[in-house]
């Protein structure tokens, strides 16, 4: 599948339409326009359709159309990705899922609920709430990405280190093939091994695979409890020791989020908050479950912190100051965004051991570029966003940029870690995976996307192709 | 691939000595018969020829050898599976890899481990114990499977409810395609989303995909305390309800295992351990964690016990006691196969809402074929094991026993279940798959089979055939 079938968007159209209704399809300029970008910077696609379906039988139909017109199908949610995931780059159909977002179910019983893929994330961690559970992945667009994007993206957040991923959550899903066929595989089960591990295969696909129109998700109990505190550092180095001894005095903390040096002070300067802009590191710590256990391990958490020169470790002293702290780090991004015309964020991810010295690599490579580049994420899990404010968007500095990410995620796989820790792949970093995974991993990736779907219709030209 | 190259296994025997060395090639009868078998009853295959690589390297060569002489392969371990998972059927190549069984690293400040596949999962268990780490998994064989084994299985256990499966441990694997190349998926990162999940996928795919020769596994800190307990009750529908009380109460226990009343007699007459013979079943509960969060669990779930009128509560007054009480639950299988000359282990589940349903509807199936089915599982996972003690082997017999396992699966699937939760599908389970999954997925899971085996070398006519 290379481009619409030229000189046909209005038959496309009409066909569309006979499937999902005329009110449904839109290829006017506006819509056009809105739906050839997600959340990625500098790249914009032209999709030749959008169409709303609402029901699964209508994604059959959407994607039979589709192959019986040789054109890709783009599926998406709010289009929150960082990874060019959802850009139409060959004019395809973009199937946009926001009008299937009913929450079916909350199984307390089971500890589960079952939603349709357009529901947005943060409904449904506060509809779940309301009932005394908690859904734990906590993905940074949760107030806007849907639960189908972040199922079909794998998304992390700020749990990961304790609580896992979307990945952890997914038990079952309804999908539709490229074919139109249904499959519906796991459910409100917990030990499920009949047959391939196909509900974990398509979490993290990112719409190459299926179009998932139905998620059954594992929830757990609200825990009774939570904290949050913050420690300042001379260095990062120093912080990465405090994330190791923490860990090994028998502590797994609901959040480790650290800031570098300058992501500190633009924090600081956008939101005000009262951060200490002299600090090398400011890590933010976090613990979750009955009072008593909340306590110690805070406790724990900040002896391993004093035991590496911490400065100014501060509990929160109630919820509102917890979330004022937490803010902090969720407004690293947009503070770093209104310092230039362009923000590109990364996304590399190393074993956690290894923080300190990634953190110093992308310094030492940011330098040598001319570059300004920031650093904040997850301790926890090892995942960075190194963040590079461009002063301009000329071509040369974007493709200087470019030139320092390539060596930044190869410093990233020298050191044992990946390319990608929660963002995905998309057409943003398919130049680098090969890097990463060698090309017998390669093929077989696109033996497994021949599987799913031969003609290549699903997400064209994106991971698998 | 159907059959050993008529007339040809001398040949194919010095060929592998070619590749793994003399002395690790065997096709003498001994060999053949103790390599027929797992721990599957009424199933026995026969071998070709018994292969023990010592490297990564050499299992390559032996897949390249089998692909050349159009063998299949069949990768094990210990052989304790319950699914016919590694019984030859077509004189394959038996691939042991119990010699591959090094311990290569326990990384605390990754919280993670790397082994071989060789190794028992017991000894990795003590292993990173010794150093304050805990692998959670905890599958019924444990002190005699391997690592590898239990991935390739997906292998479950009594930990379910709360830590999950072998799935949720396993962050990188190398291993060998049926073509002898090699490929590195995941590592030391718990983030990762370059490229599709290759590591569930091949964790649960039952030696169909690819040889594990490498496994990279989490870690988490070992909790300080634990506790175990007991509760009787006067049906299953009470312990049921029980555990559904636990559960809204916001309790996760660590353990959650259940006996019905035949168990019950059947595992006090065998191991006398005091068991209350007059009860309709029994629960056994544990919680893990700081010594006040288990003290508080442990009376939550008790106070749900009493609410649902559960007699004799008592939990374990040291750690002796506590696991006597888990001896008893891992007892129950012993104590059944002692009874019959066969007995047949099954492996439903269901949601955990369903679980007293389910055993009524095993109660009420047995009684109509005339059979003795006792069952027993994990309660908290809604993971049953319904174990049919055979009178005799008599043709017939066996027979009825699979009819009436027919009718306890699609009761399963009715009730929103699955056929297995933890054993596998292997040769035993292959002819419930499609009821459970459908034809286009069943077409599906042939298609990923062969992305991975074009030629159908790796553990043929089981998953994926």
């Amino acid at each position: 599948v290379t481009a619409a079938v030229a000189g046909a968007p209005a038959r496309l159209h009409k066909r569309l339409a006979d499937v999902v209704g005329a009110e449904a399809v839109r290829s006017d300029p506006g819509a056009l326009a809105a739906y050839g970008i997600d959340a990625t910077p500098l790249q914009r696609g032209k999709p030749s359709v959008v169409v709303f379906p609402t029901t699964t039988e209508q994604v059959a139909g959407v994607l039979r159309t589709a192959s019986e017109a040789g054109v890709g199908v783009i599926p998406r949610g709010a289009g929150t990705n960082l990874s060019a995931g959802t850009v139409a780059h060959h004019g395809e159909i973009l199937l946009v899922l926001t009008k299937m977002n009913a929450l079916l179910e909350i199984d307390a019983e089971n500890l589960c609920a079952v939603c349709q893929p357009g529901l947005q994330t943060a409904r449904l961690g506060d509809a779940v709430e309301a009932q005394g559970l908690l859904y734990p992945p906590d993905p940074g667009s949760r107030t806007t990405a849907t639960i189908g994007g972040n199922v079909a993206e794998n998304a992390g957040g700020m749990r990961g280190l304790k609580y896992g991923v979307t990945r952890d959550y997914v038990l079952g899903v309804e999908a539709v093939l490229a074919s139109g066929e249904v499959i519906r595989v796991g459910g409100k089960v917990v030990k499920n091994v009949a047959g391939y591990d196909l509900t974990r295969l398509l979490c993290g696909s990112e719409g190459t695979l299926a179009v998932l129109t139905e998620l059954t998700l594992r929830l757990v109990p609200k825990p009774q409890a939570s904290s949050v505190g913050t420690a300042y550092f001379g260095d990062l180095a120093s912080a990465g020791r405090a994330v190791s001894r923490t860990l090994a005095a028998g502590v797994l903390p609901a959040t480790l989020e650290f800031l570098d040096a300058y992501c500190i002070k633009t924090v600081e300067a956008f939101a005000g908050v009262g951060l200490d802009t002299s600090a090398g590191a400011l890590l933010i710590f976090g613990q979750d479950g009955s009072a008593e256990t909340v306590s110690a391990d805070m406790e724990r958490i900040a002896d391993a912190c004093r035991a590496e020169g911490a400065t100014d470790i501060r509990r929160a002293s109630d919820a509102a100051e917890a979330t004022r702290l937490m803010e902090a780090r969720r407004a690293a991004l947009p503070a770093l965004a209104r310092l230039g015309p362009i923000t590109l964020l990364e996304d590399a991810t190393v074993p956690r051991s290894k923080l300190a010295e990634m953190v110093e690599r992308i310094e030492a490579i940011a330098a040598s570029y001319g570059l300004t580049i920031g650093t904040f994420g997850h301790a926890g899990d090892g995942n960075l966003h190194p963040t590079c404010v461009l002063a301009s968007n000329s071509a040369e500095e974007v493709e200087r940029a470019h030139r320092a990410f390539t060596e930044i995620f190869a410093a990233a796989i020298e050191l044992g870690g990946v390319i990608t820790g929660e963002h995905g792949v998309g057409l943003a970093k398919l130049p680098w995976l090969e890097a990463n995974l060698g090309s017998a991993q390669m093929a077989l990736l696109r033996r497994i996307k021949q599987a799913f779907d031969p003609a290549g219709i699903l997400n064209p030209g994106k991971l698998g192709s």
